[in-house]
């Protein structure tokens, strides 16, 4: 008997990537899509622009989608946990309202920073998950909110998981993003041609806050933020997909470029162990050529879950730099929730 | 009666834009257009893969393509002076050919770490021509070899000068460059279609080292690189022209962001005092839009002189962050030798 | 003195072309600017997302727009003309109530079909406008409505004018247009990244139906349409600014390749005659080498006035194919307009 | 017991495609690699600029390349046929050389418009493979040369041949080409961005005579081209792969929309019906929104072997127009020559 789940904000891009990889999912399976007012009522196929580029599978399009609120929900299937891509700034009440009676894991930004609330990326830090019966103590849920981090937090913070034993001081990170990142219709493609655009509302924040949070220790029942020092700037690049980033990071100690490889090769986390379904062999992939990652040929490296790295050198100010590429919508969004949730299953959450 | 030059490296993007910067030009005049092997004795039109949106001057079509040595140059036609726009391992010994003889104003890579060889930016370090008459008695030549900084190094140093007056410790920079930066063909289009190249070969490099010995200080007839640590991280981005880069600084002050934004924009250099023919109004541009400066939008400025500045603001890890845009193949290379050109005929190095 | 000219649909991409193409005008200068409800009483630089690489002219920027009714843009300046580029199908009734007072150059499709609407390239049947007093006759106004035709059918329309003596029967014409066809935002770019988009909404239909009115005779006060029979396949590509269209022609007459391109060449128009300020000196340039025109280099030919072919050559089936490229917010929108303005302003239509 | 194939021309993007798709072939198995004198001697991934997303085979890449002769592909591994991926103007004496002894499968045009030589899609035209017994017998070989056609040409006459029930007449195509048609490093990236390029060197050619052959009759042991009048117009967009062409057909009959569809979508071929490894379900596939197909949709369909038409529609000139799309690099090269291959096994030619 395969756990159902109710995909919130189903239509959007982020929606379709759940859809994609739910299909055939071993623990898991659909059964209601719930997106805003305008497509409620209607069938997927008709709801939905749906813009990857493997099909829509048919019985899904054939599916009626619900209104998102837990009524409506509940009167389109059975429900064990809700995984939620409702956009900006109405995903806070609504998942609160779910929350009350059922799991669920979440992609919006609106839950990250409660102090009660995890922010979890699977083989970084699975111990904060330690956070759930202490959230639903206090706010007297039968169910919880736990949340991923930004795409560009994700890529980088399993980047960074690895140099903590060298003594983890400080981060720079310049990041090239994908147009998939702003959803659909996102980027004007007159906007884009030709052209950089240096700005992402909020990114850098997001950036500079979470990954100090899913980083951070759990003790004594709460998240001490790491003591890191970051600083990012955001560009958005002509891309469909996968976020490169170049890093720039200070250690305490001053390990060699070798000691560094190794460690990013050799990191393996709670997901590996216990080989969930969505788990990549190698949460990280070194690309020894010196012009790689690159978007086009890495992002879809370990079907999407596995963050690539490539020119690690020495930094001259700092202690070492090197590039970073992950999928976006796959471990930077729906793929991370699915190993997010896999883990939850594993490890009784879900029951 | 205009200065005659001739153009080492004429069919090449570079020399393209010296044709076009140059087409009616108050001081100066072509006199000579000079290429490799396999380009000399034919047509100018005929040898030349023109690349530039502007069409090409039809007399400079017609004019005969000489070979690039001394003998073929100066049967061609008169010299007062070279730019020279040759690519790559040849420069070195071609350029010192001609600068037995003639003034030699370099964008080449070869000479420019020669102690007794000027790495101008007009605006930011003119004074480092007092070179050129130590470099013409050391090594007994009548002309001398002047040369201009790497394209990203070019914008970047501008925007740096003014900072220097806080005290400039440190700068991390993560580069987004232009296709034209590589010459034609340069990047095959296949490599760059929905993708981001993270290296591009000792661009790095150059960045690191020529900021140091441009900022750097001419004190008893030598001089002393700049105490600044530099770190560069060079990607080629889906744009045509006009580099982006994403600028960390580490000052010893701790100014207000109103007050570098103010540094930025009253910066003026000996071009702008000597009211120089190809000298921007302001080198210096702050956008103050969340979204700018932009490639497509700014390349332009101050007719692809003037340097853009935007998204100034404080850096959690270093003193203050902003991205800089410029236009690579007019100020990082043509336009930025022709103002050194006039720099060098109005300060008297070209009598 | 210049005529005031009040600009509907300002803050659009044919609006903002409207703006940068009258600047300096020596016969127009804009007088109000108007756009819809949500734009109306705010600053032009507040309420227009400006899309154009040369910059918002300042005072311009200072505007306040005006509600696109007759009683504010009378209230927000003298009128002694209009220029439409209101979007889709809110356009018939506004214009209407305008072109009741004043004459209305329209780029909207509302009332190109009308009987008593000229439709009109200025070289091609500036002869149509005897329709106007016709028009102001039957509708009892004392304005009038006077349209241009959509940007893929302007440029078709003009290649094909001077092929008319061979006796055109019949035209077949696949597009590739560019991105600022479909306004702002207008495609996304997830849509087009990699993509070719097989279908432009009511494009083909258009030029269909438009060339034939447009390439008719006026006789006996009415247009009689052009017995020729057309066909269109259009497609979107990934490029900014100028279409791209492959024509195959069959022709009566059976001319010789030579012949049909001096006739391309020699082809000359009413607004030519009469020196209009914004009269291309060659309505078609013809490029003889084998790889022009291309959008990138081509599209600014005569001030993106003048359209571009190349690559004439028989054809196997019909009797002759080439390649006509124009720019499609210039000529084919914005530019078409004003031209159309000055031909209407010079044969006393203003008055 | 796997047949075995060397590959000439393996270093290049035809040559790649050969041996991502030849991976875990249940007929072929890779011997040899052969490429030109440079990459001769030299491991294969040291000789050969990867280029697929999908990652090289580890144990191709450490096969060592052989020349393009027969002495040393024989030196080099058994061979039971010859996949031949040569560009240009060697190819003919090359092919001629092995053709002497073994199957020659041929992607280079040299030899397709001999009159002895089939030029085969499998589904179009099997029967033209009964021309190896007469070539053999003629030129006096044990083996034989047997070609595919161009790219574009493949796509267009799959759609063509469910046409031929109706009288196929005449064919006007306007196509819209990838990049990765013209190999590596082909189009440069700065003459592609923000452009179309309106040429493809013999590629109009290629198309207007293969496709007559292909679709011509054989009697009497030779081909008799299709009485079928064809003009191409050809153009390369900014895209990876999968070629785009308007198609306008003329045919004898005026069928109804729906009675042509029917046709193509029923269409299927003898590798259909042979359930040949790489035959695609359906040769074509018909998509009825209005918008499709597009490249980065469509090319991956049938394992990019099928061929996706849509928008077939009345056209007002000829008799019906549509969109037609196909894989360049798969159904337009190596895949159907892999396709090709398995009908010759089938068929005993191969034996």
């Amino acid at each position: 008997m395969k756990r159902k789940v109710a995909i919130l904000g189903a239509t959007g891009i982020v929606g379709q990537r759940f859809i994609e990889l739910l299909q055939n999912h071993p623990w898991f399976e659909i059964s209601v899509l719930a997106a805003s007012e305008k497509s409620a009522g209607k069938k997927y196929k008709d709801a939905c622009d749906w813009k990857l580029t493997s099909p829509m599978p048919s019985e899904i399009g054939e599916m009626t989608v619900a209104a998102s609120d837990l009524r409506s929900v509940e009167s389109a299937g059975d429900v064990d946990f809700v995984f939620s891509a409702i956009p900006g700034d109405t995903a806070s009440a609504i998942e609160e309202q779910f929350a009350a009676k059922y799991p669920v894991i979440s992609k919006a930004s609106a839950h990250r920073g409660d102090a009660d609330v995890p922010l979890i990326i699977p083989e970084v830090n699975p111990d904060h998950l330690a956070l759930i019966p202490i959230q639903k103590k206090k706010r007297g849920w039968s169910g919880y909110i736990t949340t991923d981090p930004n795409c560009s937090t994700t890529q980088l913070a399993i980047s960074l998981k690895p140099l903590m034993k060298f003594g983890l001081k400080s981060v720079m990170v310049s990041t090239m993003q994908a147009l998939s990142g702003a959803g659909y219709p996102g980027v004007a493609s007159m906007d884009i041609i030709d052209n950089v655009l240096p700005f992402i509302k909020n990114e850098e924040e997001k950036i500079e806050t979470e990954s100090t949070k899913v980083l951070g220790a759990f003790n004594h029942g709460a998240i001490s933020k790491a003591p890191i020092r970051l600083s990012a700037s955001c560009s958005r690049v002509n891309v469909s997909d996968g976020h490169t980033e170049s890093v720039f990071v200070g250690l305490e100690q001053n390990p060699e470029i070798d000691e560094i490889t190794r460690e990013f090769e050799k990191f393996r986390g709670l997901p590996q162990e216990l080989k969930l379904p969505s788990a990549p062999e190698h949460p990280i992939v070194v690309r020894r050529e010196n012009d790689r990652p690159q978007p086009k040929c890495d992002r879809d490296c370990g079907n999407g879950m596995s963050v690539v790295l490539g020119r690690i050198r020495k930094d001259p100010v700092m202690t070492v730099k090197y590039t970073c590429l992950g999928h976006n919508t796959v471990r930077g969004a729906a793929g991370g929730s699915i190993l997010h949730a896999e883990l939850l299953a594993k490890k009784g959450y879900l029951d």
